[in-house]
């Protein structure tokens, strides 16, 4: 059970981030559920700034981790249980990098090493880790993701 | 009918615009259509700059509302004709940001509220909104989707 | 056969290039194979820097060929053999873009170009092209793909 993974790791999901705008924090499509951009965010706690100068990459990495919990808050409300998560499929990693900070996929662990942490071998993807010059409210991290269900 | 929605919220689509190099405006995939990247350009207009310095957020929001005709008239051309969409599943919105600009989900909202406009609540998908360093040829907005075909 | 074309091309794929952290070079999903990002590196050589100041256009569309080739390495050792691929879908081009320059279209055609010189009509995707901030250690190119596999 996830739910008891989660518990043995220590890890208290947090608050749904609920989307601010015309659109849904995920889709579920088919076997597929597409997650869309999320944040940092856990509560009223927010990680912005340009990974690279504003925030240290160990920061960032913790923004990612951050971001990756918070999608499993959106997964789990939308699924009414993580087990039923058959693997994650992709991720894409967008940090907000400052001029010249090209460390991203060290960043981007923050959010694979946890999903690992949580799913096992499940939790294994491919992914994409870059640097984007803004993002929403100067966020840290923004990270989609692709995940199969079970049938 | 999309087509009788279309006249009654007064949209005309604009022409097609025809891939730019040695790739496809979209592809068909099983149920799936994947859209690639579309820009806010209507025959001779396109709408160019970066959002926060040379555009206005409004103009912004304009030009991504612009960049989702422009993917509807694809994909007409393309199915024949746009009941055949069953639902959005994902839009991947890229502003071409100036430094310091943050509001990415305002403008990509042009985009979403279009797509809501015209499908209802099968036009309601997940995204990311992000910041760009640069886009082709200068424009304002560019836009990748996924959508469901009906079986 | 795509290795006799591949041949006939005087084409000699790069060494699989290993992720270099805690995730996959690609996913196999269902029929489809999502090809996380890669960049242009065979073996020690690796291009970087940002296409419109550090390298040309040109350079940059040999980068987005190395990238392609670098992917079809990845592809070659997951699948066994190109041939169970039935066709690419969809290409994601992220170019590390210097300020002002805007000719992604242009750059990523070396991946293009050379999906459908291997593919032939097989290899024409949809796909988008950007201007990324940064990528990881200054590469001048990061491209991503979805590629379908024969049932």
């Amino acid at each position: 059970m996830i739910t008891e993974r989660l518990a043995s790791l220590g890890i208290v999901l947090p608050p749904v981030f609920p989307p601010a705008a015309n659109y849904l924090a995920c889709v579920i499509d088919g076997d597929l559920v597409y997650v869309g951009g999320h944040g940092p965010i856990a509560g009223a706690e927010v990680m912005r700034g340009k990974v690279g100068s504003d925030l240290s990459l160990d920061e960032g990495r913790t923004a990612a981790r951050m971001t990756a919990l918070s999608i499993l808050a959106t997964l789990q409300a939308e699924l009414g249980e993580l087990d039923r998560i058959e693997r994650i499929v992709k991720v894409f990693g967008m940090v907000n990098a400052a001029p010249g900070f090209d460390q991203m996929p060290a960043v981007v662990d923050g959010c694979s090493d946890l999903l690992v942490e949580v799913f096992g071998e499940a939790g294994r993807h491919t992914r994409s880790a870059v640097g984007l010059a803004e993002l929403p409210f100067g966020i840290a991290v923004e990270i989609e993701l692709i995940a199969r269900l079970r049938p």
